[in-house]
């Protein structure tokens, strides 16, 4: 699931460039101590974890010793992504030359600490949702540079996603819509004219009447913005099945079931990877 | 201050690639709006937070436009990066071609509100240490691909740096130890044979003995590892200035001050990046 | 209109690419005739057309010489990208040092000819099209990173876009539905319950039942693939506006009226692109 | 034969970022089905010609799968590049997971049906003119971009190279002979005093004067452009085989022969693959 | 004359990855000096010569301090490419930024000081070349990487390139015609059918009976590799302008003379490129 | 040892960008030989030296084929990096197939040629310092774009490295102290307070008091710049192991020794990269 968003080739990328900026000119510290070794010492290391959580990022984790090592260091994984995790247990197993494993360690690490937490905020979130039949899905809000691994692990974690980019659905914000002299219906034609028939269009609106007038101009996508319940309420039942209902705007742990129960269909939120910090995984070295 | 983080040519590589990650093929929602208008909109625009903070991220923010728009777009902050900022401040203005600017919205916000949170992180942080003449720094637990901001967001915060990357100062861990057969002497001497006379030595020590050897060692920097007030204190004493004691582990605002009480040097911690979310800022248009 | 698909900093990229392709080391013959003038002559050159056609290009073709040769070209354009012209017309003025302008001639040239082509044949094709209200699509049939010229060109001649990519539309062909046992439903359920729900679902139809079953499961899109006229308007009826309809397959200019007609939405075809060649365009040099 | 235009290594990157263009954030149609299959899905496929051809494009084709999916996908080609191919002919097997054969499909596709059509052509014209012992060769008029495999395609259809770029080989056209006021021995030495003497000098001559001067100066290639059959053969024999003749301008397969039968000994013409279209190759689903 | 090797935009690409290997993390130490400076400190710096030479690479020193520094750094030569100096010579004033400056200053000095002292040692050669009409050229022995630097500086220095690379001109040498047999005009048919009419065809011969099969096969340049001063005579004799004649093997300023008088045409030699080191430049500060 | 500069993912990628400044569209002449052959013809060659000398460039004398040709070459080893070669040496054995070893023999010849002669260079000279005790270090002059290779060839020379980039050590130099008015303690305690714990700082100093103020403020490292022996003698008494002291200016192999003697503890000199030309090394061809 959601496999395509890492594609071998571009974590490659990704993680060269890492490796690089982690990296600069070399471990010197590994090499110092390695290259007085006869040969380059075998090692087993195990990843575990001090904190319960979901595990992710299974791809990115092998890549990182892949790209530096080939096939010196092998990487055998006791769970996996989307796996729950209880604080001890053993993720994984790296065995191979001392030398790569002590030099790739941070970097692996640093991947999968963040996209682990994401991953269990992701699915917390979702939890609670989907006992109401709704969706969390994610935004635009991502660290630059490292989305696919964001957007990967909300889907790990059971969320679901928003769109990738500016190009594959449209979305008329207020902006917009004030370009054009406040006239949704007027925004709504003017892009479907202009955009493929293949991609959706969804309309930011701040209040009921602007939800009929999207709805009239046949928004594939309503969102209510920053709504109250009772707002939401009365969307919902307006709209009712037209077109597809987000909420968006204050979401929390603490007002999402709230939100849930209105009836929306999708509840976006920044708060599943924004709200996610890094997960402490670690290297038990086996002596 | 810490400008040579941020080279022009190399943030604008960054600012290329994020702008491809979040436009694809481009923004079909601008561009339909924007075709039907006689000339292109001009607009101004107000960057503005929601919350109070530290604001940092300043030449990045005006790159995104520089990228995406050349000189059709202009920005002007009345801001600069590290000072502080309250909810409702007007951070810059942006002016231009509407087109240039609801597309580069988006990335422009994503970089300045992680950095401004870890801006603000990390001068919660250092001022408590300072009070007792230590430093906080940051570690290498950053996001891959991201470290130049998240350092250069640590520094404007007013919090130090440790190393770059693996190749500007030696750390030897437990494992590089290991290695040799827990010989800290050993070790320290066959890296310092190795590595360039530029470079220090930095050791990672569990216990007051290990302390012991690295100082005999001649190590340039004792790392006290996860170690009690009682035992920080007592080798603060031990090393007495003949090398720079950095305590580590366990590092929280509620710890901080009973660390940095203890007279350490320096106090690392990935808190201060990994913990901090992102500052709540927004544009606000001009109708 | 469609500028967003040519960004400014991403056809600077393909153009530099394409420089190093055409000039290797460098024009050895220019350099050789200009090295020996005493200064750097100065030159006018017309870029005028041989037959009609519809013009597509300024963007690209102006940037191939701000690469080359920065401030010391200048291109001023008389007609612009969709417009209609005729055999002798002059469509830009370039003057500027004649090193750059003879040695940037062929690659801003293999640009606008191609481009060009397409639009006309774009329009051509939309013309014929939108009698009937129908509009002409493109395809992912498109000569391999080359593709945002392509469709920019599509765009410019009047013709429609369909997805960009494998990632901004379901299209759930033959091959797909027949990995599920030729479940039509459970295909697009699985589907809708993976994607964004910022995403449309195309089913392509073979048949009047695949059709039904396609409605029945709700697809946004329905192709009908190869069809005959009279499956295709029995289709049309069936699907009665509850779907977007899409004619795919033997398209030509002798077919299309026909197409049209059925009263499908969409006509997808990749004769617009691969059957159109290149526009007979070049320098004209002021003696 | 021409091998050596298509290196392993260039043609990886070429489709590493032709994968980008046409994946965008990956495949979310195959990925929704693929997803719920228990294991990854074996698949065999056959990649099938509907109409006559020459085949090309065996090395770039089995690339497409190599680097999607390294070794889960396997391609075994019952016809090679060059090789004559009729409406039905199965020309290679694809085995391997189903997630990969079908997110290739479409950019290996649209490789080898633009290069395959080249060859045929190329080779059409080729046929003609040998018959007279001249050569029929392409230009620098390609695709930006995608020049190698256009050149490639040409050699395989038995077609021939003109110079790969501006680096190569000198070419004085009129407008560089312009330049020194229109004296064509000058020029000649200029160049020859300025390049390699491993590279040869190419004039441009439009009658039969600038011939005899040409020939003067020692051209190594004296270019006959649009010249009339009558002025071809009076330089032919003027040239007399002390400089290879070229024939430019007007070429077509109704004016080849004749063209040919003048004695020239290279008919360049960008006709071999502007002329040429896509042939028409699909995938074959083995049920 | 030979700007052509060194294009604006491609060198600009080498001194971004340069400044990049030189700067890592950027400038600590100017940074720490200039961050404490109320405003950015103007300098006023000349690169000045502490040896007699040729200067040599004017365009891509601008380079590295408009990448660095874009408007902030203005330099203004005194002496051009190719102009003798003398030591104690005042080449360039360079103004702006200290910050910039000295920053940027190792990077610029490395690039000039080893093209310069190539374009005196390929001047050296030629000197005693020309006096006997011929051509001192260089061979394909160039730091990786760093060619169209070596080449350039070559060329200004008066002396003359052999081929760029594999693909504009052929050379068999002897394991090539060892492939086929031993059969020099075998070889020669073979690749004078296979490659384009626009390339010339190079023969490496050992004796004075290969150099005859060469001519027969119509060589247009031929080696006498390694030949002993009388070998080279007979075969320029032989030969008889009917080829051009390249004489390769031993060559240093004592064995130059003789070999030019024994009337070949070019003489290739790696020591203008690898045997000249760096030429001592620096830049002197004006208090 | 020193294996950390050469991570394979790194040289990868300088090996295919000089394999495509060396091959440009690709080896003509081996195409034209090897196309003509039944099959790909099996070659085996050995890698020979001419002169005496150090080996050094194993790793990307290898991956040169590894890029060019995959499995399809094998070289095999006989000595190593840092071994001593006698003129006539049989280095390596390169067996498969000739188009490949063909091809790729010029640019795996010129990294190693270099390397190994940078690397007896190195050793030359630090076999002479280290009778005293001293280490002899590069500096920052390398060719741009090369240092990776050339740091390594000093390291396997048996000398030693000083910092790497700008940003790994601090170095004052006269320069940077001017611009703080001369005071040699403000701007190393400056500087203290802006970089990382984790650096040194080193203080360039031209005279005896100089040197005094730069052991008081804290340097870890004083260089001796162009002093004369007596004055370094004086100096490194003074210093008295406080700090690391460096000399430099003025080191050949004559003054070298003398330099040695006055007991400082690092030599840093240009000379032996700078001054290192290249080593003869040769394919001999087995018939």
């Amino acid at each position: 699931m959601a496999k395509y968003l890492l594609n071998d080739f571009i974590i490659e990328e990704h993680v060269k460039k890492a490796l690089v900026e982690d990296i600069g000119y070399g471990d010197i510290t590994t090499d110092s101590v390695c290259a007085y070794l006869d040969n380059d010492k075998i090692f087993q290391v195990y990843l575990t974890t001090r904190c319960d959580g979901v595990f992710c990022g299974e791809d990115v984790f092998k890549k990182v010793f892949e790209v530096l090592a080939k096939d010196k260091v092998t990487v055998e994984f006791y769970f996996h992504d989307g796996d729950e995790i209880k604080k001890g247990d053993k993720i994984a197993k790296i065995s191979g030359f001392a030398r790569y494993i002590l030099t790739g360690e941070r970097l692996a690490l640093n991947y999968v600490q963040r996209m682990s937490a994401i991953a269990a905020m992701s699915r917390k979130y979702q939890l609670v949702a989907q006992k109401y039949g709704a969706r969390v899905v994610d935004t635009r809000k991502n660290t630059p540079n490292f989305r696919i691994f964001e957007k990967y692990a909300v889907k790990i974690g059971t969320g679901h996603l928003h769109r990738f980019n500016l190009c594959d659905c449209v979305m008329l914000k207020d902006n917009h819509i004030a370009l054009l002299g406040g006239d949704i219906k007027k925004a709504v034609e003017l892009v479907r004219e202009n955009i493929s028939h293949a991609h959706k269009i969804e309309v930011e609106c701040d209040n009921v009447s602007q939800v009929k007038l999207a709805l009239e101009a046949g928004a594939d996508i309503i969102m209510l913005d920053n709504m109250s319940i009772e707002q939401m309420r009365e969307c919902v039942k307006l709209i009712d099945k037209k077109a597809i209902v987000e909420a968006s705007g204050g979401v929390n742990l603490s007002t999402l079931e709230e939100i849930a129960k209105c009836g929306v269909d999708v509840i976006s939120t920044s708060a599943i990877v924004a709200g996610a910090s890094t997960l402490d995984l670690a290297f038990d070295y086996v002596s």
